[in-house]
């Protein structure tokens, strides 16, 4: 196992582009001699290396950029976010190495004997031992407890008080985190993504459902009952449209691609997706540019109340491929904008991207990785 | 100065009832040895004495609880918020000493002169000297930079960046730290109120303007430009009224006092204040019923969404006196909880108390007194 100052040193080391012998020396506070010496063992038992490509400007030993080795670690993460489980293997630096997939079945202990049997393949080829793999990490759709361990619910999974966790390690005997899927996706572009230079930062994702997840001092916020981020069943439209929550006119109902895909169909627009209704809204159909344009109001007005609360140094929102590339897209802008007090607003910078087919298994594999980096 | 080692027991100490040698030594990771030297100096320091009242069970010296000593440090605090300026001195118990009242001038040159004339009193009464204040805070309703420094932008002031600690500090010649006013009563909450053992709690004030604050991990989180909690500028209404801040449909326009106020003049309904509109409510009138309604649901409905998006441990919510006695509360009530997701209703506790006309006065002296507690 690590030791606190490995873990602190390596966690340093992974939000930069490498860091010398006195860079670490000077953030740690400890002496450059007890950092040659600790440096000295990390290299011997391959954590990290030198970094050729960065060498310094012939000044010796000490200003030699420190990376990590990639092959150091690896770690799995396993998808239960669509109708097909998705593992991937992933090495320190993030990298996907290679990945599988299988139907999803619910049922938690014929899950864990899947993945039981899935995992020599995955290994296989990797070309890795799972002596190798340092943690895997599942991520999902509900809600899971602080210890990353207990999924307390999923609507979608049909769960409740699953100790997942817990029965992965038993049959697999490989530390496992669970994590909520928005969570997890915020850990991962904190670790590899978009947000490595960011202590504050609220991620968006829109899909089938809607999430957030907030990194706040550095560290994700999961909140007092692991229900932080549920921007979801925010109250919209008081008195609205009923959400499978229980309550009315949740932010779920009006905005999300179900929702979007539900009211054209009430409205009977011929439409599969939202590229064809982007589409017929371009053409001018006066339903359409209505549906867009209620359901990007409500997302921007939902961003803009985490603004409000939360003034994050920047907002990320990663949504399916080709679902913000029309109106909706401009609306939602819009709005962000004027339902944020004007002081503030454009002051916070929006990045978009696209959620891709490995992107959840991913997170959960990020998920395992920096529980591995983060000292605690 | 006091070490950062000084610092930690200090927070430690003043966090707790009281805790013995045995008990810093443990939460802090240091040897029993070393912890009786630094306790020694500090005792010898005055910092800190020894609780008769909590001496251990006879089994010797380690055992016996270590208090802060009151009289170790004076904080004075400074409220900008009403027509009046308040002065208060406390003690590091938080105990407020004496006070001051002045006319509150907005040109920051002359208010700063008063502020220097007015100090010497405050100190004959509270029979200290000026070398026994260690900081000096400052409360008011605008933006605050995160050097707790300068006032970026004040409306009820009229003020853009002020540099008021930097005017202060060269007049007086101590500490000055200025602060929200939302901000500051979270402070003040944590150090020596409702707050003490949370490390994730919402503040939600209520007054003639509304503002919130949280503490996240244990520390205020005051947002990447000093922003986070303007929850009176969350839009509730789309399109609704029109705000001092240039947009519409602004909690601050429904459910302030203020706003709530202004709706009755608008009705012709003749109150003075809230507790006359409870009155007439309660006696049958229509209008009274729906405006308090309007108000109350739009206040719960944020509230709700801060559980939502951050499920604190505990929201708080401080409001001014005889305005929550009525229905007012009870719609407050009602709306957050039919706007909390089902799984989560009734598991926030709400804890509510009056804002008393010293309050803000002394959530400012806290905010110097926090400076001085906490290691950085």
């Amino acid at each position: 196992m690590l030791s606190a100052i490995q873990r602190e040193l390596l966690q340093l080391i992974s939000a930069s582009e490498g860091l010398s012998r006195t860079e670490l020396a000077l953030r740690t506070g400890l002496s450059k001699a007890a950092m040659s010496a600790i440096v000295r063992d990390m290299l011997g038992a391959g954590l990290i290396i030198e970094s050729d490509t960065m060498a310094g400007s012939g000044q010796g030993r000490p200003s030699v950029k420190l990376v990590m080795r990639a092959e150091a670690a690896y770690f799995v993460g396993i998808s239960l976010n669509a109708s097909a489980v998705r593992m991937v293997l992933i090495n320190l630096w993030g990298e996907i190495i290679c990945r599988h997939d299988f139907p999803l079945v619910n049922n938690p202990e014929i899950l864990v004997e899947h993945i039981q049997q899935a995992l020599p393949k995955l290994f296989q080829d990797g070309k890795i031992t799972a002596d190798q793999v340092l943690g895997i990490g599942v991520t999902l759709s509900g809600f899971i407890d602080e210890n990353q361990a207990t999924c307390v619910q999923s609507t979608l999974l049909g769960w409740r008080q699953v100790p997942l966790a817990k029965l992965l390690y038993q049959a697999i005997g490989i530390d496992v985190f669970i994590e909520n899927d928005a969570k997890a996706l915020a850990v991962s572009e904190k670790l590899y993504g978009h947000a490595r230079s960011l202590n504050n930062f609220i991620l968006v994702t829109h899909g089938d459902g809607i999430g957030s997840a907030s990194f706040i001092h550095g560290q994700l916020y999961r909140g007092a009952h692991g229900g932080a981020g549920e921007i979801a069943h925010c109250t919209i439209e008081p008195g609205g449209t009923p959400c499978r929550c229980g309550k009315r006119g949740c932010l779920d109902t009006i905005a999300s691609l179900i929702a979007i895909q539900e009211q054209a169909k009430a409205e009977q627009l011929a439409v599969e997706d939202l590229s064809q209704l982007e589409t017929l809204a371009m053409n001018g159909s006066a339903q359409a540019i209505a549906l867009l344009h209620r359901a990007g109001n409500a997302l921007g007005l939902a961003m803009a109340n985490l603004i409000q609360l939360q003034d994050p140094e920047t907002l990320l929102l990663a949504h399916q491929p080709a679902t913000f590339d029309g109106l909706l897209n401009t609306v939602v802008r819009q709005s962000l904008e004027a339902h944020v007090l004007p002081a503030f607003a454009g002051k916070t910078p929006l990045i978009r991207f696209t959620i891709e087919p490995d992107t959840w298994a991913h997170a959960a594999a990020s998920v395992a990785a920096h529980r591995f980096l983060t000292p605690r």
